[in-house]
């Protein structure tokens, strides 16, 4: 669920380096943002982790700090001094080549530091950060800018997760606080479902020029695809609701064998954040609990989920590039972070609809290494390689991404069991 | 880890009822107390649970109030009004009669209520309180004086349970932070071990005239005991680490059965709490890391741990009623909460030492009701009757129990792996 | 579940010792009807282990010819040649004092050594065993003899065990076979309940004399015991139906507080080996499945449904010295192994009924050392002492028993909540 | 794990359908040949399941049958009369759609039927299909036919199973027995490792014409891929263990994440079936054990051990579409089941070696549909479809797969942490 930006440079790539005053702006915006997103939680929300998965909100703020720290200050900073030597230990996430971590199950665990001293954390890194930008030597800048921009590119990763974390961590508490009281909601009937084709043949995906990218959308590469026709919006509440209403829950043959497993043993017969009483469907969203709109997007489904829905209406899930080669003619824009909604809307428009935004989409796409793929040197390559394996891509971000975060070859990646993020489902079929 | 008072009164016993004005007086003092001990701690440290078994302080703070809000606001105050309907739920402990109960080991997910409205609750619950008992009818004073006795028993066993709780909670963390900083350190040597002798036949035992106990104390019954002898103080740290140099931990002889599965399984190979660096021990504490004192009180050892190092020393635990007919001739006094350490201290003077304060005591009685036991009827009666399986009896109180708690018939009981109580062990033999 | 002869000789005790006519005879008379049991049996039949605590019946052929092989023949048998030096680990069952052996869970998995080989190793123990009984030299006997008694009553003890695993390992088959289909039935009604009164006072328990006894039954010591009355005959069906019709598996206020955990983990809603078909119960035996007789005595409920029936009831289990002091004025005679039964009868007589056969009856005593026990030294110390925690001991023997392996004194042990041996409850009250 | 014949005869396909003689000839061969495969075998060892993923030989007997009565017998044999309308839920393997089955797990605990009498249930279905290949109606015959041919596959790949499984299953048997003795051994030295390097481009893959394969190696298609170079053989022993000595099983950087947290979960630190004495490997086998032969090509590692050891080598493993397109070219031989090593070989020649047999080589690619894919309907759907989540492909057979059951488009899956199966590696890498 992290990526790296491809490290080109050496490679000869016209990867545009930020300029310093660029990346001062940037810092500052990036990091502001994130203490934003946590200034409506009580310190003890803070602390919280329902799951593995879901990291607390203050390991979250202390950890992307600890990127700039340990990739940053700690290699081309003379003389840093770190905030505390055992946040080395207590904030790296997952990097094995960097003298262990704090196993990720027990993150809610860490009452202190506390909330303050993490944001005086935050503060100190902030200010030599702003020291290295000011002052690193001229030779150094390409590295440093490189590794910034992977930096910042990792807190928006974050800042998404901050979000998603936090939705199921208030989720097991059984007074279902809300985030934010005061969101929007959507309005108006979703369209018709109709179906846009496109012609097979050779096709190029993955990013190949400038621009941010991480390691694992290059590089860009020729695929074969037959002809295939693509679903105008993802499916919405009430075609999930039909099939709910047709057994789908209860009828093995409509699944992969996994996922009927996974449904047997969790007791799954909804999607997750849904709640019936008296006969009624409820939505528990950031904003608290809600009547289930029957014409928003459906949102927290698996992949199991996804591909029985698929099969039961008779169609299948895109490929991955299949997606990508419609989504690249596509500006990217709607529903994301920034409107402010923050849960997925209502599709009501013809044509080709929320590819941006609203939800990740799954794709039939195991998450796997793009033909020519070299993961970068040290620890930093471990942030995309090694997850390739047992998981699906998703596509097109979600309506807590931000805006400027997601692109056509983004390529998000969680097991086929996982529904905790803003997950959905457009169908695809085959053209001829 | 709870009892109930007997319910005598209806026996015609002579158990004194608090008056008014005294039950004025102990409930603010109880309730005071409660939050004094709070006070050191952070809003996010309040929200720990490591483990199912140590729930958060703030748990705690509002369990305490729920017991007095179920038990007597609801049942003797007219009109009485909850504070928050769902705290109902979200704050029984393990009643099964009374509606359902948040999991345990999920008291760590609570966010909210925050720390700040788990204050309001308990002041809201104080205010209601002194109005019941200002303004209660006096037919009904009895039952309310019972039931309030019960109550701030209860709130002192989780005063207690708050220091082994957060003991354990601060323990997972790598910082190691400490409650108190200044807390006070044991001085002198450990005195010579020596035998204190007792002469068999038929004894009594038990809680059987006025003044407070629990009703797993009760009746007062007659038991048959040989004659016996009993060590003159615990166990203490030097003893155990000649243990443990003997290989204690690696020899399945010395240990019962399910005790070396529990070795094996869980890796044990000191008590909890000890830590071994570059060759020297030690051991954690409330007031953070210290190096291993060899005299002290040895501490947060099992069950199996504590008859394995009698098997080891050829001597064994005593019997509960070995025990209390010992202490039965002593009086209440030694290093207990009040004392300030909230520590295991050093027994340096010669003569029967420790029985009170230090560290509760392993017997070898597993915890079975007395003859003619009866648990009272209602939800009150699953205060204790029901966890008479599969646990063991300990006495005597430790360096977190109030002074005025303890007494010679109070039965504590635990489950022989647990260790995160302040436990030790004192041993015995036969005399004959 | 298993317990070793006392080594009271050294103490200068007048246990009899078998005479080498009489051990060769009872050698042959035990080894034999082993094997007798096992011949209804199938090759595959001998290797099934469908949970950990029910070994197969060829591990059991193989044990207890190791248990000769090992403390006796290879002690006291010059130049002894093992049958095969890999049987010392395959074999062993928990001794750890004796180089590891393999995991209990494991016993099913060893399809080698195949039967035939298990059966010419115990014709090799035996050859071997008539050659020691022969031509030990006089000093050896009494040790040998010693050790020989425990060998026989320790075959007796997996003859039961051939039995009551078996049941449990056909029992998981969807066939529900039959060990044997042609045992006998019971019939007619069970007699009223009546109460049978005891005097309090001081009393002693335990074996004292000569005969055979286990360890864990001596020394034979005083007890006080309040007075008492117990049932006259064990609970049968119809009453613990009319317990289940009252709901007893869906009121937590019944049980135990890890009795109720047990009863929603494992979703029990009857005795084990009961089955419902349209609306009827049938339950499965020895013979296969048969209608459930509700004048039959109960088997093959756990202590915490025997202490939860007991509650409803309004009465208590009896205490193992309340036990003991009753069945020691008592013939040892009833539905025992030898009657051929293999399944509990019907107590039709009026008196004090089936305190011997039937179902051992749980005890509300843990299973402790009695007063001045000490475990042997060596291996064999680990036959019964290192079991004394957690258990609850159980009296009188059940219908697959060995009518001469069972006494007044003898005290067997299982887990709360162990349901697959023969096992059921008889009430017990307080006298005043 | 299976695979299912392309019901393509309704698309109008030339596959050729087995005329009546040939099919009486066909099924006779194989229904002979799983019996001869069991012949060395007692009837406990038909009984054992070490782990859930390993049946036991008698299973596999039965459920072959039950294949052929339930999708053969059953439909189209009039008046058909199944041999024990119990084993139609004893005996289904993972069919959803036919009224429940006997858990997976479980199949070990099957004493009954014993294995008499599934031979007798071999007999009588033999009997069976023999009638319906004679009387079937000249319009059933192209169904009766498809079906045979996908009977008497299935039963080819469970009797590779009976191999594969056996030698698990007799693996956690301290006395290590022998399938069978006297099996044949490799000799010679391993040729060198060179490289075949084959152009990029679109090419075709799957199976499109006449001959049998199952439904997930079709449709044909194209896939566009880069040029490539293939290893000349497998990877062998001396590689591997150059690898451990180079510290592989330590070092995080050279695994995926999950397999990383395989190797620490598991305590993996060579190949299944690998053991050090004294310093030396040894290797278990179907022969028994013996030395570890450096020459022979590596087996039993899993999907992470071989992606791991092809990160440390520098290079990748092969897509499936490289593997097919480079195998399409040879011919189907190696040492396969009908070499009668039933052990991995030694690749002493020059140029592309053991593609067929020996091992079964991970691929990077996860088992996916083919574009354009359709399960079957009806419960044979259930073959291969539902099980394309999460596992990887695997190609070209292994020494105990039947010679005449592999071709080029094989695809076999297994997940990435499976070793039981005859699996290894082969090298691949980019060619510009």
């Amino acid at each position: 669920m992290s990526q790296t930006l491809t490290q080109e440079r050496d490679a000869g790539s016209s990867l545009p380096l930020l300029d310093r005053q660029q990346a001062r702006h940037d810092y500052g915006a990036v990091r502001a943002m994130t203490e934003t997103l946590c200034r409506p939680l009580q310190p003890e929300d803070c602390l919280l982790q329902s799951i593995t998965e879901t990291s607390p909100p203050k390991w979250h703020l202390a950890h992307v700090s600890w990127f700039f720290e340990t990739f940053l200050l700690q290699e081309y900073l003379p003389a840093y001094r770190p905030f505390n030597p055992r946040f080395r230990y207590l904030f790296n996430s997952y990097y094995e080549q960097l003298d262990g971590y704090h196993p990720r199950a027990r993150r809610g665990l860490l009452s202190r530091p506390d909330l303050d001293t993490v944001y005086r954390y935050r503060a100190w890194v902030d200010e030599h950060m702003q020291a290295l930008i000011d002052q690193a030597e001229a030779e150094h800048w390409p590295d440093i800018a490189l590794r910034l921009a992977i930096g910042l590119n990792h807190e928006q990763q974050h800042q998404e997760l901050i979000l998603t974390d936090l939705k199921h961590n208030f989720w097991v508490n059984p007074l279902l606080p809300a985030y934010r009281e005061e969101l929007p909601r959507s309005e108006g009937r979703a369209a018709p479902l109709d179906w846009h084709e496109y012609p097979g043949g050779v096709q190029e995906i993955g990013c190949g020029g400038d621009g941010y990218a991480f390691d694992n959308e290059r590089p860009r590469h020729r695929v074969y695809i037959a002809p295939w026709r693509l679903a105008s919006r993802p499916v919405i509440n009430a075609e999930y609701l039909a099939f709910m209403d047709a057994g789908g829950y209860r009828r093995p043959e409509l699944w992969l064998s996994d996922g009927w497993a996974t449904v047997q043993r969790l007791g799954w017969r909804a999607p997750l954040y849904w709640l019936q009483q008296d006969g009624d469907w409820w939505q528990y969203t950031l904003g608290g609990l809600r009547p289930l709109n029957p014409d928003e997007t459906v949102c927290h489904v698996s992949y199991y989920e996804a591909d029985a829905f698929a099969r039961w209406a008779g169609k299948r899930l895109p490929g991955e590039q299949e997606w990508e080669v419609a989504a690249a003619q596509r500006p990217v824009a709607g529903n994301l972070r920034e409107a402010g909604r923050l849960h997925p809307g209502i599709a009501t428009a013809p044509g080709l609809q929320q590819l941006y935004g609203d939800v990740w989409e799954w794709t039939s796409s195991p998450y796997t290494a793009y033909p020519g793929y070299r993961a970068p040197a040290g620890a930093l390559g471990e942030y995309n390689g090694k997850f390739m394996c047992n998981q699906q891509v998703l596509r097109g971000g979600s309506c807590v991404t931000p805006a400027d975060h997601v692109r056509p070859s983004y390529r998000n990646f969680f097991y086929p069991h996982d529904r905790w993020q803003f997950m959905g489902l457009r169908l695809a079929e085959d053209a001829e």
